[in-house]
């Protein structure tokens, strides 16, 4: 079980996430080998672990340092993180995630269907076996639902060339970084520190997941030439708009329109002119200052986070800065 | 908000009944309101509501009645397996649902995968809400576990001419009688029963859940012909073979699998061939058999039950009498 390389410098959090992936295999267990196997590829197709992280050090904040109850919860997250992507990958009829072949190319939408569904109950399983209390599971629940209502905010905005920031911000918040805020919140929380600390941690993980994705999007526009293509010109061809569009949408209508009316009749020129007049006027700077103000908001407050005997601020410091600070 | 005439002759349950289905529609709250819209049409598109019924029989019998609870809990075990019927139309491409267009039909893969979801989430948070304790929810994961286990175990099994009486019942216990099960134990430990009491109640709904599909599975074969056609072909042509052609197939493989062999290629013809053969050969009184067996067994044990103020044993009685009973 190989780790992403961004882990190499903390030693102590690697050992925990190798543990989660092991638990998050162990916990799938189905007659069907086939697709037992392919849950378990996916599970080992190298995802970054963020929110399982984020989770694990939150949980190093409170008295009940019980390590096994915080792995399984932690697996608990990234089996429900790994759901929403299955389920996403139906919606979005694509065939690779993580530059492998999904289950969906492999064994088509009907086992799609059902190994997203069971991912989602195993994550119940994980919580309603490890909580202390209902409480994680209310929060669990609510989240679902905020990331549910961002993906069918974000499918009923398709082809909005007025959508606007906010928005944006709305769907990316559900769609993306209210994980993060559970991770944050429920890590605290199980690990038995008061509900206000609990809050406030999951207020610093919203702010890392809205710069995150943020700066998911920006990446779009800036990579490579070679690199870029496949994602943009998917996400555009669909309709979805994200923030560097939008912010030049605002001053640039009339430029962008005969690109975007173009709808999934884009081709990869006109791609490649939308991505320049989004670069050129501006889009792309203004993206990056508000991703900046999010990652400042999450910085400071995690400076003011007490201290532990593991350095868990300094990790949550560094860790935010490296994630936030990504080329790719 | 009608129900079903069957529950005429219940009109206190009636009254709980048509409760749940508020309490279902007041938990769905979307910002996408199409999709909210087709949420709530497949919540009162005529389901029979037997799950949620035996739920809130069964929370007769403890010392805690809190009907506000119990009809909450009721709502999530029909959210539960409403979810699992979305879910399953995208798999077996069904247009139709009750005799209505389903969400799939009307919105496409993508809405049906979210709006699955959104139930199964919806599931969860009104057990978070309302349960006592983290119980509930462990045995509602592993029931949900058990069934998308059934579903996977059912779509493994598809085309096999071998499949043992054993197996179909591995995957109806599955598919359809673990729901009954855990309705029937979760009403009674969560009105405050002992474990003991409510593992019996479970067992009493593992067999009506057992009964109940198998009466489904003869009834494809004994129904007016004007009437059959379309849902056997459409489960003989995709390889589900139930326990009426099983045990037919014991003893008649020669002059069956002509018909079977041309899978999805199958004519109406076909269909109406093998069903003649399966009631010539004894399929359909073996499985009668089976079927009465576990009816006789639930309602041996329903016998047993305590008294209640409210005749909760004489209801539930006549209740499996009832749909065990049914011809269509």
């Amino acid at each position: 079980m190989k780790l992403h390389p961004m882990w190499e410098n903390y030693p102590a959090l690697s050992k925990e996430l190798t543990e989660t992936l092991k638990r998050m295999e162990e916990t799938v267990r189905l007659k069907n080998k086939p697709v037992e196997q392919a849950i378990k590829e996916t599970i080992h197709a190298g995802g970054k672990l963020l929110r399982p992280a984020y989770q694990l050090l939150f949980s190093q904040f409170g008295p009940e340092q019980d390590r096994d109850k915080a792995i399984a919860l932690a697996a608990s997250i990234e089996m429900l993180h790994t759901a929403t992507l299955i389920h996403d990958d139906i919606v979005d009829e694509a065939d690779l995630r993580r530059g492998q072949p999904n289950i969906r190319s492999q064994f088509g939408n009907v086992v799609s269907v059902y190994a997203g569904d069971y991912l989602f109950v195993c994550c119940f399983k994980l919580l309603s076996d490890y909580s202390t209390s209902l409480k994680s599971l209310q929060l669990n629940s609510r989240s679902m639902e905020k990331v549910l209502n961002g993906e069918l905010g974000q499918m009923d905005d398709r082809y909005n060339y007025e959508l606007s920031v906010k928005e944006y911000l709305e769907n990316i918040s559900g769609k993306t970084a209210e994980l993060f805020q559970l991770s944050c919140s429920v890590g605290a929380f199980e690990s038995g520190t008061s509900e206000r600390f609990a809050k406030k941690a999951g207020d610093i993980g919203l702010s890392i997941g809205m710069a995150f994705q943020i700066i998911d999007d920006i990446l779009d526009y800036t990579k490579e030439s070679q690199e870029i293509g496949k994602p943009v010109l998917e996400d555009m061809r669909q309709g979805v708009y994200s923030l560097p569009l939008i912010y030049s949408l605002q001053k640039n209508k009339q430029s962008l329109l005969p690109y975007l009316e173009k709808k999934t009749e884009m081709t990869e020129e006109d791609v490649e002119a939308v991505r320049k007049i989004v670069e050129r006027t501006g889009g792309v700077g203004e993206a990056k200052k508000l991703a900046a103000a999010y990652t400042e908001k999450a910085l400071k407050e995690i400076k003011k986070l007490p201290d532990t005997s593991l350095r868990t601020r300094e990790n949550l410091f560094s860790l935010t800065q490296l994630i936030l600070d990504r080329k790719d």
